[in-house]
């Protein structure tokens, strides 16, 4: 890994709390909705409707938000009340603006890298949030910037390397999610290194086990700074 | 303007048609929900919750539709029915999937200028939607890269520059928004170039003049090229 030049992170789940808010939301949403269906039949509903609209509404908040609205018009036949649909926009606002609390190791594994690397966040979801939890978790002065990206697929890191005018040998990429931080990186000839977050959300779940000359496996953050700095 | 690099272009009412999108998109809105407030009242009240929530929702599509959904909550005093609720997805759902209508001279301008130099687009909105229109373009093989930003004012553009790795006498940009394309880049030492469309946002205005040694205005972008391949 001599030739690394960009270390580029996962921001939820791997620098900050994310997915707990999300499961926080949905319990509070599927109590809103429970004189209709049960909680595992509106959380598999509103799953379904999230990836039907992932195409047009794209990975975020925003996203989420306009899913909920859907799975609650849906499974009441149109007959839930307009406060509750109310209740679901406060809901997303709510989530929008949840503190950010940082995983543990994180700061002092930027800390100690950013002076010999690159560092870029590399995240889905949202711009404006991703920006926005950016700026508030006070780790903004680490990175050269924030790249939100449309998907996590090869394709999309493909256009950012040409985009950071580098090659695959020269790129590292940290995150929580195998299937979208880890996989695309190792295929595309990157290096990547998987560090687990207690839950995940079901979308981002592989069925295989890894096995690449280029994957690395941490339990914390900082694990890696060793890795990085020989 | 000899050291020009990057011509960064903005995207909607710049290289194709978007807001007479919204405006239709509005009017439908308006007539859906006329038994309750008159088309000029609803357009204001929709606009002020925009501006509102632009801090929380940022830019684009989705923003606009839980905006329109909350508007229509508001207005009705909460009596408006589900079923105009669900319009509205509805109504989301088709202003995400609008054809896209190059404007006149858009692809001879960026065939003419790629080879010399990097070409970019600057944009606000949605992620998903701003790569899906540039995808259905077909003019993603002009631009370096697509370059969707939170907001475009002075930081934002600095922020582009460092990621470019450029200095603002090396960057030209081009839109319809004196506010957002113009004003924030000369005051940062950029270039900026005005090509009017017939119909401007309301919150995209300015009321005064602008007098600038970098500033351009055209009336259709392919009159940019002799100024820029002299």
């Amino acid at each position: 890994m001599k030739s690394l030049k960009v270390i580029a992170f996962d921001a939820d789940d791997t620098l900050f709390i994310n997915e707990p808010y999300f499961e926080e939301t949905e319990k509070k949403f599927c109590g809103l909705m429970e004189n209709y269906l049960s909680h595992q039949s509106l959380s598999q509903a509103l799953f379904k409707h999230q990836i039907e609209n992932l195409p047009l509404y794209g990975y975020g908040i925003k996203s989420y938000i306009l899913s909920m609205i859907q799975t609650a018009i849906e499974v009441s036949d149109g007959t839930v009340s307009i406060k509750h649909i109310d209740k679901i926009l406060e809901l997303g606002k709510e989530l929008l603006q949840k503190p950010i609390v940082l995983l543990e190791g994180v700061e002092q594994t930027l800390k100690a890298l950013h002076s010999n690397y690159k560092l870029v966040v590399a995240t889905k979801g949202d711009l404006k949030d991703q920006q926005r939890k950016l700026h508030d978790s006070g780790l903004g002065e680490y990175f050269h910037h924030i790249e939100v990206m449309a998907d996590k697929k090869e394709l999309n890191y493909n256009k950012l390397l040409k985009r950071l005018d580098i090659e695959p040998h020269e790129f590292f990429m940290i995150g929580n999610s195998l299937r979208s931080d880890v996989l695309p990186v190792l295929n595309i000839g990157g290096y990547a290194c998987h560090v687990p977050f207690h839950t995940t959300w079901a979308h981002e779940l592989i069925d295989h086990e890894i096995e690449h000359d280029n994957f690395y496996e941490i339990k914390k953050l900082n694990e890696i700074i060793p890795l990085l700095l020989p």
